[in-house]
C-alpha cells in the first residue's frame, strides 16, 4: 500500500487505578516535538473509559467532574439503577459503558509547529470509569 | 482544485426503525480493506441520532444504554420535560435533538493496514433516537 | 519542518454574552469556498465552552437544548450542586466545565467540492456555557 506522506502513528498505555483523570499531554506533545503543522487525533481503545480535554489549572475541577458524573450514572447496586440488566461484571461496569457513551471516544486538535493547538489551561485526558486498576491504549495518528 | 494524494470518501445509508443502536462496523471494515495507514472519519448528517463506538460483544449493554438515555432525556409528554417549547414534530423529535447532542456526531479512528484501530470489544454503532423508521446517511473519510 | 501539501490552518474567534449557541457555518463555509475535497476539524480552545453540530432550521430547539442543560447541571449554587468545590469563579463555572465535558471539544467534518457535508439542516456552533461575555477562539484545520 502507498505510504502517506509524513503521516506518523503511535500508541500511548496508561495504567490507571480507579475513577478519574489522568493527565497525559506530557507524553503527547514529546511525540509530536519537532514536527511541523498538522492533525492529531486521540482515540481510546475502550468502551469503558473516555478520553477528555479539561482544565489543568485546578485538580478541584478534575474531582468535581467525576463527582458529578458519579451522580449522573451511579453504580448499579444504586436503587435508581435497578432497571440494568448488564451487572455480571460488576456494579461499576455498565455506568462505566453509558459515561463512556457520553464522553468522548476520539479527539482531534490541530498542530502547528509540533504544538498541539490546546488553549492555555487544557490538558488531555484518560478519564478511567472503571474502578479496579486498568491498562489502557490510546491510538494515536498525526498527518 | 487539486486531489489530495490517497484520500478517499464515501456515504454509508442505514436504516432504522427506532430507537437503539445499529452496528455498521462491517461496511466500514469492507469499505477500508486493502488500504494502507492513515484516518478514517466519520460524520453524521442528521441532528436526532448519533454515532457511537461501544462494546459489541453483549446486547445487554445496548438495551441498557437505551434505557439510560430514555431516563435521562424522556419524551416531551412526560411531566418533567414540560417545558420544552419544539414540540411540534412529535413527543420523541426535541428528546432526540438533546440526545443527539450529547453524543458524537463525529468520529476518528486510526486506521492500520487498512484494518481500524478498534479495540477487541469495540463495534461502530449509529444510535437513532426517533421512533419511527428514519434512513440515514454517514459521511465517510480516509486519508 | 516539512510542509504537508495542500493542508491549511486557521482561527475563528467568536464574541459570546452569555449561555446559548452561537452559529458560524457561515464563516467555515467562507473558509473553504474553492477548496476540494478534504477533512475539515474544529477545536476550541476552552474547557468552558463546547461546539455542537444541532438543527438549524428552529430556534426552539437552541432555547430547549440550553433550557436541557441548565437543568442537568444547574448553577453552582442551586441546592442539588452543593458537593462542587470549585466555586471561586463563581457559580456558572464548574456547571460550564461540566457542560463542556459532556459536549464535543472536536468536530470533525469530511468536505466535498469545498462544502462540508453537513446535512440539510444541521448548523455548526459554538456553545457558550459562561454568564458574562467571552471572546472564543476555534483552532480549524483542512486536509
Amino acid at each position: 500500500m502507498p505510504h502517506r506522506a509524513n503521516a506518523m502513528q503511535t500508541s500511548f498505555e496508561l495504567t490507571t487505578s480507579g475513577p478519574g483523570l489522568y493527565e497525559f499531554s506530557g507524553a503527547v506533545t514529546d511525540w509530536l516535538a519537532g514536527q511541523g503543522d498538522g492533525l492529531l487525533t486521540l482515540f481510546v481503545r475502550h468502551s469503558s473509559c473516555s478520553l477528555l480535554v479539561q482544565e489543568n489549572a485546578d485538580s478541584d475541577v478534575q474531582r468535581d467532574l467525576k463527582a458529578f458524573l458519579a451522580r449522573l450514572v451511579p453504580p448499579a447496586d444504586h436503587p435508581s439503577m435497578r432497571y440494568l440488566t448488564h451487572v455480571l461484571e460488576g456494579p461499576d461496569d455498565m455506568p462505566a459503558h453509558i459515561r463512556a457513551a457520553l464522553l468522548p471516544v476520539s479527539l482531534s486538535i490541530p498542530v502547528a509547529d509540533g504544538k498541539p493547538l490546546l488553549g492555555t489551561w487544557q490538558g488531555i485526558y484518560l478519564f478511567e470509569h472503571r474502578d479496579r486498576p486498568h491498562r489502557r491504549r490510546v491510538a494515536a495518528h498525526f498527518s
